[in-house]
């Protein structure tokens, strides 16, 4: 089960406390969001246990098949449906005193707690991860009702992030930038890619994080599959070796990506390289407020296929991260929305050949007023390891 | 992101190594599904990743909001939906080869790869935890498709264990019993429940886990809240202390539940906990083929109705485990679908009393033959701790 990070206060990078989100904060939140359902022509929202419950409650139940469901309308007070025997430790979340507690007993119908709540006819926008064994629940019981997921009801809920939220994704991203001047200090050659990836994440714990999502250390050829992991492959010497690796720290996400090599590059390596440096470098000055989405990834794509490499971009150029590392807005073709500051997501792009090696390079950009602001800084000259 | 435990070969606790499971023990597993789907009246199953998927395929892909899903359909090949830059790992998977694999390109839609394989007016049985998101874009597209959760129309698909799965568990609950020996000589008192709860997530893993789910460490009166994890408060000397942990060692869940005391029981904790131990062993009794799951739940709460407690005992008594750690069948009253051998659950009754103490004492049971058959085995007396 997880832990309760989001709820403690943790000291921020340059030694301050962040200040824990209040009661207050987590209603407005609550009141914002069923505004904004209001606004999209819905009669609420039904929120999961995740990352929207979290943002909205500070509640972070245990993952289990039982139900909880924030119910969210306009005008009326936030109610959380609960099991029972799970009461008590939602009643002492962050935004706990903020929520009436409906709660239902085990070999009680959970559905039966919510159906007053929802009314015969409403219209509804549900979190991404609500489960379909409880979508289809209160279907079933209400079968009038209609539900749309939060994605393509309000995709921009969690988007934009205040000034207390931007000081803990600056912190996320320091702690990112210290744990990669460190990792490149460890021996790379002649170790499994999995102790390179452990040394990751106890960095990242070192330096604040309460949860690491994901180390990866690509080496060689494995480099060539982004979503490779970590393995046993033992790196060697003349390797690219990509990291990717963040988590979260005081609640909110690090993401960042650097292409590393062992010993002396080719100048082939060096060439791919620079070809994503650039890249990486025209997506993050695409940033600014009014831009669409796509076009972010548009201008970082445009550099990998004026150079010959269009077809081994193999994903989008970024993803939006907060309180979880993967959330709207994406930077990706199709995507016409506009770029609002205060949004946060990553701006990586990365050329992939099958069989041989491959680079990808990842900054999380902040929206500002005027343009885009790098939470990661660390140097994105490919560094060489040992 | 999750490792790949369930792939790899771990030995056994009595020395032996487990055999890992084979790609035609995947085949046969989704044969079977695509069968147990027709004979419901389904047209097939749609399976997310998760427990359901694992089970079927090995795959544990990355939990994105990326659409991942299995299509089984009796009589026509597994096919298994899945982002283009996830497709090597899908490929690798134990099962893999048993699979044809459709993928979708960022920026394209997804559901468009699943369409072609639904069919335009089709029924099909959904894993519980597939996210709204997902059945919604499928249903927005085919809207004359029909959806039921596998806990609704398949509930025991995964219930019943076969001999190697049954290996599995007994191992996994041997390493949990291991994982209590070596906990009862800690010290408690004077030390925080989430240092406790730390000695007890390393133990589990030294005994072989590959995963731990949860360390609940509740003392004196957070023992009352049955859902309690670990938090800040000190054992102190004369505290009830209940521990619940347990996890995944090589793919199979194990869950045990013991209380302990801080020096020496009071009578009315000596009583209580022989209460609820008479409860737990009048459970494990009424473990037979053919019993229904809600005579295990009677047969345990009969005994603490009867002492005077039953308004204290607030949670069913038991849940199946297998691949994960919380899954049907459940033993809870209104259940009354039938025990068979083969399935594996917990037997896990409690009292808890507000503000004072709390005391549950679990084991792991599979049902035989001519019975049942506990993987727990550690003392249920009362143990006394430093």
């Amino acid at each position: 089960m997880t832990g309760t990070s989001s709820t403690r206060s943790e000291p921020l990078a340059d030694g301050s406390p962040t200040p824990p989100f209040t009661v207050d904060d987590y209603r407005a939140r609550m009141r914002r969001a069923a505004r904004a359902a209001t606004d999209a022509g819905l009669d609420g929202l039904l929120v999961a246990p995740g990352p929207d419950l979290v943002w909205l409650t500070g509640y972070r139940p245990p993952e289990t098949e039982r139900l909880t469901l924030l119910v969210l309308r306009d005008g009326r007070d936030p109610v959380l449906v609960v099991p029972a025997l799970e009461a008590p430790d939602a009643e002492e979340a962050p935004g706990g005193p903020a929520l009436s507690l409906r709660d239902w007993a085990d070999g009680k119908d959970p559905y039966e707690a919510a159906v007053p709540l929802l009314g015969p006819r409403g219209r509804f926008g549900v979190s991404d991860n609500l489960w379909a064994l409880h979508l289809l629940g209160l279907r079933k019981r209400l079968p009038e009702t209609g539900y749309v997921a939060l994605t393509e009801a309000l995709p921009m809920l969690r988007a934009v992030k205040d000034a207390a939220e931007l000081a803990r994704m600056a912190a996320a991203g320091r702690a990112a930038d210290a744990a990669y001047e460190e990792i490149r200090k460890v021996r790379f050659g002649g170790r499994r890619e999995t102790e390179i990836a452990a040394d990751l994440a106890a960095l990242l714990r070192r330096f604040g994080h309460s949860q690491v999502d994901f180390t990866i250390v690509a080496s060689g050829p494995n480099g060539a599959n982004p979503h490779h992991e970590a393995g046993d492959r033992v790196v060697e010497r003349g390797d690219m070796v990509v990291l990717d690796f963040g988590g979260l720290k005081d609640g909110y996400g690090s993401d960042t990506s650097r292409t590393v090599h062992v010993g002396e590059p080719t100048a082939e390596e060096r060439e791919v390289h620079d070809i994503v440096r650039a890249a990486q470098e025209a997506g993050v000055r695409a940033v600014r407020p009014g831009a669409a989405c796509q076009d972010v990834d548009r201008a970082a794509r445009a550099v990998i296929t004026e150079a010959g490499y269009g077809d081994r971009f193999i994903h989008r150029t970024g993803h939006g991260i907060g309180v979880t590392t993967h959330e709207p807005p994406y930077m990706v073709e199709g995507e016409e929305r506009p770029l609002v500051p205060g949004m946060c997501f990553s701006v990586e792009p990365g050329i992939y050949l099958p069989g041989r090696f491959g680079v990808r390079i990842e900054d999380i950009v902040t929206v500002t007023e005027d343009g885009g602001r790098r939470l990661n800084n660390t140097p994105r000259e490919m560094a060489t390891v040992d």
